[in-house]
């Protein structure tokens, strides 16, 4: 066995160029996915990723269309005995504004020293090709896979995968497996390997305030009436109280306590104020003074401002009084909070608070529970082994503060718990301008793919 | 000398058409001052003027560059003994957005019902076709003016004026008068004929909160940095109490204070709850509760959110902590507040009470005082005279909310007071989508200026 994952290693290293080739012409496809202008190269996507499944030796491939974008399906089932693993991933990207920030154009791929730089190119397009590469690999090398696959890349994770749990729903025997691997997590550092057992949840909401019924001149008008750009501040900025706690009565109710060995335990990352204060540029960090920014960041929830608008935002000045002010709100959210609890939660707020002198609409955009997978799982014990194989060093367990609310659906509906990893990095800039990827971590992460997947064997017949 | 009113009004009233059309070609230039592609349509704007004035006898017409926007002068100065009438205006408009909300284009001006519909058609380029109309008017019935006359029309009004107080300045004995004819004021209703005494300045600020150095991932590092539009919505919700009041230290410290002989007279106006709820279409009026809609908009000042913008406003949802968040502010301010004294109290209370987990950078684009003239003035007299000859009513006095810097400038530097009127309405939508002009108002506008002019003569001489 460990001659079989050598060999498939050597063929991987062999191959470094035709990986980032695929990697490239994946990348170049611009797959927003909240952007309907994209639907055409959403589709190709798609067709991508069944080409690059077909390639890997995947059968049976199939594109599924959703009322949205498409699901594409795969599988391999020719392992008898062994374990069946699926694989997900998700073949949309966030979108690229503010464009003008980007030194490269987003979707003409290009390397620079050590980085592979476009959209997508670690969240998670180029931790889907890691994983073709790695079944490749396997394939070239014996033949065969040593464990049966299937595979599931859908194409609205960046928008909440509106159409993935009825999928999954209808799929059911299709999709049964016996764990899920999901590559859409990152690591601390390019030395330090991680395995994920927590993922927070996501709230999507759009607050909109009116005020007068069109744009007003404020000379004429000012004094008289509430801007609602101004209003839209006020409930804005009630919402967390000085210590940057969530003031929205119930909000916490359901927050699951840290243990204190939970707590012991995250205090061995290595991501400390410091850290923070490097990845982020941010002047001083900021939260509730009662955790540390890991525990905040895995453990808490966040009300988080994600755009604001309101009247002229132009070049120079315009003395208007705004008819309308808006603004996108989303809450990370924990284990065992609900979105529609939390959707429910706010609205009662803004119901108390907003006052009378504007009218008001919340869009809800729906959400995903947070998820936590026990770190002792057979496959979690696989890819700890195979992590530590390739980086001769214990992988940190970690909570994400990311949200991938396929983990929760395919726990409830398939039965499967998730194993969460990925080769991504903390400065990736993924949802920024120049996203990156690491190439030197990136091959490493193919490797350990390939070991997981003998590992995963070898971990049932022991 | 009422013959001549008289004869003059019926020259007027044969031209409406024609009035109109010059009218419609004066609207039809975008002459949009704040936005720098359009600094043709500025040049074509000023000659339009030019061409106008020459058109209704004036002289001596020259168009001055300024670093800005020309400026446009014209005399005629042939009426011994008689008193000097400058009359100023501006040809540059406010910007159309939000364009999708104009039922026409709006540079494309058209006639519905009662309307002439288009941006700049009540603020101001209709104020100024009055004014050449009846200049024409008189000049086609008299062969000569009953006064002397100077013209200046600048093109930066709706930026602050950056260049006309230098302009004026530098051309002391060009522009010296004995009073000022200010048509950019406006009527209450078209049965109410107003006269303008008081007007608030304007100071303009553009405030921007940074946080993380660039856009960051919600979910990976939500909870440790203060999101910057959270920071910006917490500045601006701090800056007024929950009665309307502005919370800067200072801020009021030299607000004139009303008389109750000024209350009493402010309370004649028919601009009562009713009236500003059903201008503005407002759900409810907000404001200062001690002082009435009419005191609040003419003697108190405001700190107005005119836009707001940070991080993702598209359609759909982005998970994106911003790394920076913009407000553009402005105050209107009255008697006896100082812009620059606004400047610094502003920067001073940012500096005290954003928090150092932001980074922020405040810009002032500078601003204009508030200014008061004498409603006995033999000028003010005239017009009281000549808007009750038409409309057969005893014209109302009011304090303006909006700002015209130039009447402090003119008062400060040539020494003249300004009559202000004109014959807009509140709901004629200036700096907002469907802007329109009342045609019956305007037409009797322009003969209420004709009948100004010829009083000014007589004024001098009873």
């Amino acid at each position: 066995m460990p001659d079989q994952i050598d060999q498939a290693i050597i063929y991987a290293r062999n191959h470094h160029s035709d990986f980032l080739s695929e990697l490239k012409d994946f990348v170049s496809i611009p797959s927003v996915s909240t952007t309907p202008e994209y639907k055409q190269e959403m589709e190709k996507a798609a067709h991508k990723v069944a080409q690059m499944a077909s390639s890997a030796g995947l059968e049976n491939i199939q594109i599924y269309p959703t009322s949205g974008h498409p699901i594409v399906f795969g599988e391999w089932l020719h392992a008898k005995n062994q374990p069946t693993i699926l694989i997900y991933g998700h073949y949309d990207v966030q979108p690229v504004d503010p464009v003008d920030l980007w030194e490269t154009p987003p979707f003409q791929p290009s390397l620079r020293d050590q980085y592979f730089l476009g959209r997508g190119a670690s969240d998670m397009k180029g931790q889907i090709v890691a994983v073709f590469a790695a079944l490749q690999s396997i394939r070239h090398t014996t033949g065969s896979f040593p464990v049966n696959i299937k595979l599931m890349i859908e194409g609205e994770e960046e928008i909440g995968s509106p159409h993935l749990r009825t999928f999954i729903e209808d799929h059911r025997s299709m999709l049964s497996c016996d764990v899920s691997l999901n590559p859409d997590a990152g690591m601390i550092a390019p030395d330090l390997p991680t395995l994920v057992y927590a993922l927070r949840g996501l709230v999507f909401f759009e607050l909109k305030v009116f005020g007068p019924e069109h744009d007003l001149h404020s000379g004429v008008f000012g004094g008289v009436v509430h801007n609602p750009a101004q209003a839209l501040c006020e409930i804005i900025a009630s919402m967390h109280d000085e210590n940057g706690r969530i003031t929205i009565p119930g909000f916490y109710d359901h927050v699951r306590t840290l243990s204190l060995e939970e707590r012991e335990e995250l205090s061995r990352l290595p991501m400390g104020e410091d850290y923070y204060l490097q990845q982020t540029g941010a002047p001083q960090l900021w939260g509730e003074p009662d955790y540390t920014p890991v525990e905040r960041i895995g453990a808490r929830p966040t009300l988080e401002v994600n755009g604001l608008f309101s009247g002229f935002t132009g070049q120079g000045t315009k003395t208007v009084l705004p008819a309308y002010a808006m603004a996108k709100i989303s809450c990370r959210i924990v284990a065992d909070q609900e979105p529609d609890e939390i959707h429910r939660l706010l609205r009662h707020y803004l119901e108390q608070h907003i006052p009378s002198t504007v009218r008001w609409e919340l869009n809800y955009f729906g959400g995903a529970p947070a998820s936590i997978t026990d770190p002792n799982h057979p496959a979690a014990t696989a890819m700890k082994k195979a992590l530590e194989l390739v980086w001769k060093t214990r992988p940190l367990l970690k909570r994400e503060g990311g949200s991938i609310p396929v983990v929760g659906d395919i726990q409830k509906i398939l039965g499967a718990d998730s194993v969460l990893t990925g080769f991504g990095l903390p400065d990736d800039r993924i949802h920024s301008p120049n996203e990156r990827l690491h190439l030197p971590t990136w091959f490493k992460g193919i490797e350990a793919l390939i070991a997981f997947f003998y590992l995963m064997k070898s971990n049932l017949q022991e």
